[in-house]
């Protein structure tokens, strides 16, 4: 370990929270060199839906290493692309009615949302975007334009522009209707907002705090995209890939988005892998304008058919994992009743957590869940919210298993707390 | 095909160039799935120095895969990185006296620019950056920005800011001092060119043409970076990992960049990654500031660690390198000759080309090249040079089948222009 | 007239609604060269409160000229601007409590907007500034990014930036708490919103259409500024100077701005001059770090302190100019009762209009009202608001006269309409 | 003096190097309130070509103000604006085969440049203007964008950008042809250097050091404009109205801009005034987009036009001022050649100083002049320029003893360093 603290960057995060030297892993769990055993509910920061090495997509991956398949394509077609392409399509795209071309862009979260925004701004010919408070979506100069988080911002070195900030659903209290305040500043003239070429919206703020907007404020937002003649951008990054119970985070509200990026759990194997989706009339991408060597990472292809393949044929996967969500969010209520006031429950689905009151306690809580073998992080502002983002082919058992482990955690640290008070 | 035609965006480049679908590859070659065999003198856009599918590489992937080893590990802590940090401060940094630390960002080359720069900024506190004509870093907004390309600014769809151009060893005819002009500007309290934060570079620029930098004058560019405090960034995306005959391209002038980025090659096998190496008292980052949740390729820590130990642990392979180095040289410098004052030669080591006075001509070449069995790609601002990025692994007798191919190529494409104008 | 059209620039805006040459002027009246006369309630755009070539005024200024005083004085030391700095802090600023350096910039408001937010940036060493929705500080690239008004934005021809804008005082409606909001987002780490160096705004928005600000908003202003360090900036140019029944508009709220902007009727005779306040501490100016050929307009500075001696010895000119506010108020009320639900009263002191819930209407309107003699405009960002700015020396009689002419024209307008309609 | 340096900030300049109070001036002397007299060779930085308070223009500046002409006008047609309109159409342009719409804007020479930067970015739907070394444009925010010198750029406290810096023409010696550099970049599609909508230079640069533009070196780069479809501004603030013996610095060349900005002494009293003139085919200003409360200081318009009147309608003026400056740059010429080495002759017209090579001379040498009763200032970066711009219309008396004034100054100066030398 002294290697890594002398030789790896400062910039390091999970390493600090987790201290340990993992070797192996599978599905919901992670191993360390020493052979203790974690139970995941971070699983690669939402990158893992499909659990650690996945057996049926490993089936996959190994026989195409094997096989000598392409494994780095850049933008040439491959049949590794082909057949993720066509999958995608006819379980993915088709059924829910969604009419889109593919844009691969370099394997990173970030490097999608880049193209989004570039996209964007030449189809509109403007150079504004509309982002929205605790909204994230990633670190390289376009896109942390585009996020809240002063942290990130600041890491830039210099000031960032051609975004405007406006309120998500519910971020200035159950009352005010956010949309009314967008519509407004966008109508006048003198508000000093001026029409962007796109807005830029997650369904569920991973990062943010696990902030879900309503389908009505979703349904709202499209329609005010239209009056304004702006892109609507849905940033599926995190949300996506069956997270909420559905494949798209944004399905539940009946919109179809304009532009909608992918990563994370595409590739389902936590290979790099990302994909900007978007409407036909939008490509006016001229060749190689957007570009990135590792665009085709064939292997990401390979796990992505198989992840495809196996999960979203037919219904039975999504109804697997609104269930799970029901027990998990159980268990997370359970453990608010018993500190009213102190704890509540947010999020959607599978990207479900509690936030306290009192962000302090947040950090004690997760670092006696990782010491009971529980590995849980995180997210908002003040990383008040602790956010379960478990791998969606946890077992009933884990699943329930780590919310004891969260539930007692808890209970410890506010005993604990009260103690030292009295 | 008709798939990708109809659902990829417009956006592909390669594809249109080499417009077959290729299923499977070894070392220095590519097969379509209708089983036709293509001479790869493009290899993964640099990303494949040792070749498709390296058997070494592939055993230990295939290995780690098998053992359930972490895919996906965030920054957290792994053996599979613990591996690849002491394999590569043994075999890499140690012997060439460069005590750096390391941050592995977003696995694409661009995210470590970015990481590059912002590093720069936050150090220095000032925004500026200068980059040089012709430099090629990337298209995400940060690093497009230092990248001089009009094409690919063009695509971000506003103004980019925050970096001065300046001009490259040679850019301005060979008895010109670009290097004067440099500390002339920045001596000059009135110039307009305000002191950086750091000057990037390329010791090589691919995409800008092979224009190679002497030694002198990377030793002059570090010299002016200590005389007006600015950080030197070194990317060696393409140019490094072996591809000049020296680990980093910029071995040979002595100079000890504050910054290095490395990406393409250095997997070995194609896989995403990247990586910033910096002096440690720059290490100023805070926790989490440049993130990314593929930072944590454990595949490609697996296999970056295989090709390390297996072509980097003595002088083997570099000289192998300088010895087809001479070999492609010579092979290029005969076409050169055939056609005094049309072609000459450019680059530097297992990194060269030729380029036409006559840019109309490279695209026909190589079109003729690819119906001939050979895949080769061009590069400069006006597609005007051919260049030559085969792996580095391959064998001496593919070398000089694929410069012939190439001859042909040019001799077909000359005489035919020929009988055109007669 | 037809030089004026074939030579002048199509940028002129009030020879359009006024296409009348103009050669005499005396207080509130305007005369043209075939001597119709006009009552004036434009007068000079807010830049002549004392009326066209006030006698006092004029007498001084005759004076200095004919004794070849120094015309222009850079900023030397210069008799006339000893005299009226040593005038404006014993009238002006010494009664009111107020310590400010005092900066001569280049002699227009936008210049003296731009001093000021760059003084703010240089004191913070941040690069934010908040504005306010239909805010107007001048059209400047520093000034018109914090004007709100999109047509004066889009001349610039390029995107502006580190300006963020935030709500006005009722902007939202009576109910919502503006300053509340602009406290969550500064307060949440993660909003977007970065803490600024400054917040500019002006008292009563001239241009924005007459949105006066409550005292209690502008003293909840002043608290969240020091709450979140940011320096607060009041924007005076056209409410300043008497407009609003006291020498600076924000005085009925007690508040002590930490940069002050001064200009429009500062030298009381229509003669280019503007002038920064600020606190002594955040004198961090370099030598001559802003500049300006013309900050020496020492006519400006005769004229200037002679309207200081002759109306800001004591109250009776504010009082005078509060009981014209009442005559004003209730006529311009009498025509909205008129109109119940039509129009509405807006402004304070003698920055008054009325707002017509049809924005079609007040163009009809006022170019009535030039037919019967009265030249008045309009403002807000649909030039919904009919703004009255006469000069404050106007005798109440011309106030009257002034008044009935604008309510025949809209008694017309309102007929006309009726007829139309019916 | 004390009321001075504890009110006005500390940003004042020229005060620090003549702290006297100065109260009365005539033609090209300045008088201070003790009756001290002194040679003025800064003439209002180039403000006051005329001489101070020139006896022509101020009897019709009496006469209007007494006749109540309309003092503030802003853009009304009025008989003053008429009547500049008409005489400057007739004595200056037209005699000069110049076609140009005519844009008055806010009375600062940064003000026309702003204009003048925005309506070229208008025109040409690009962000990017070219600006040149030393060149000095401004210090509001656009302006200051193209400005060269780091104390100007400094004192903004944010970034600055769409400006990109080439080299004046003799910048990088006398053998390097800057315009080559110039068009290289330009038509390399990857140089970093994007198309701008505009270049903006001045033919002699003032506060750059009196560097002058050779009559090939415009012509060259009017022809680059052509060529690269970018416009010309010519910023003739200071250089203008008559400063180089001609009425515009470029008339030497045959050059014909497309935008030229006009200040300082367009007025001829020292009355703020700016104008933009360019051709009527780019006047696609949309009312209103760029205003400025002062733009029709009409005090200004009437001496303007006295001055036109008075030195323009034939070429006796131009050529005494030629003649004159023969004069200047033979006594400048003698103080050089008694220093071989030490100093040189710089500059052009009655726009010269002379250049030390040692920078750290010329502050004593301003600072002993002005003991013996001469104002004169410095420029270029490193304030290594002695700068005289005396007003046109001193006498050749005048002129002849200010340069031995200035003599004097430097044999003491010379003297006085090598005495502590030995």
């Amino acid at each position: 370990m002294e290697l890594f603290k002398s030789t790896e960057s400062e910039v390091r995060v999970y390493s600090r929270a987790f201290p340990v030297i993992f070797n192996r892993a599978k599905n919901a769990h992670l191993y360390t060199e020493g052979g203790k055993e974690y139970l995941d509910f971070l699983a690669g920061a939402g990158s893992l839906n499909y659990g650690h090495n996945n057996d049926v997509l490993k089936k996959a991956l190994l026989e195409y290493i094997e096989a000598d398949g392409v494994s780095q394509g850049l933008d040439l077609f491959t049949t590794a692309k082909h057949d993720f392409i066509e999958s995608y399509k006819k379980h993915i795209l088709e059924p829910r009615g969604l009419n889109y071309k593919m844009q691969f862009t370099g394997p990173t979260g970030t490097n999608s949302v880049e193209a989004a925004m570039k996209l964007a701004r030449k189809v509109k010919g403007r150079t504004g975007i509309i982002s929205f408070t605790n909204g994230f979506h990633g670190v390289t100069t376009g896109a942390v334009a585009a996020t809240g988080n002063k942290h990130h911002r600041g890491g830039v070195g210099m000031p960032l522009g051609n975004v405007d900030f406006l309120f998500y659903d519910g971020y200035l209290g159950e009352d005010v209707d956010t949309l009314a305040i967008m519509d407004k500043v966008l109508s006048d003239g003198s508000s000093g907002f001026e029409t962007p070429a796109a807005v830029i919206v997650e369904a569920v703020q991973g990062e943010g705090g696990l902030n879900a907007a309503r389908a009505e404020w979703l349904q709202g937002l499209q329609k005010l995209c239209e009056k304004h003649d702006m892109l609507l951008i849905l940033d599926d990054i995190q949300a996506g890939n069956g997270r909420t119970g559905e494949f798209f985070s944004f399905e539940f509200s009946g919109i179809k988005p304009d532009i909608v990026t992918v990563s994370k759990s595409l590739s389902g194997y936590g290979l790099p892998m990302a994909l900007v989706l978007f409407k036909p009339e939008l490509d006016i991408w001229e060749s190689g304008e957007h570009n990135g060597t590792f665009r085709g990472n064939s292997m990401a292809f390979v796990t992505a058919r198989a992840a495809i393949e196996t999960y979203w044929k037919d219904d039975a996967f999504a109804n697997e994992v609104k269930a799970k969500a029901r027990v998990l969010g159980e268990a997370l209520q359970a453990i608010c009743d018993k500190y009213p006031g102190e704890f509540h429950v947010k999020g959607r689905g599978l990207m479900r957590g509690i936030e306290a009151k009192n962000a302090e306690l947040t950090a004690p809580v997760t670092r006696r869940a990782f010491e009971k073998g529980l590995i849980i992080e995180t997210s908002g502002p003040n990383d008040e919210v602790i956010k379960c983002l478990m791998p969606l082919t946890t077992s009933e058992d884990d699943l329930r298993k780590g919310a004891k482990l969260l539930a007692e955690s808890v209970d410890e640290i506010m005993q604990e707390g009260m103690s030292e008070a009295s």
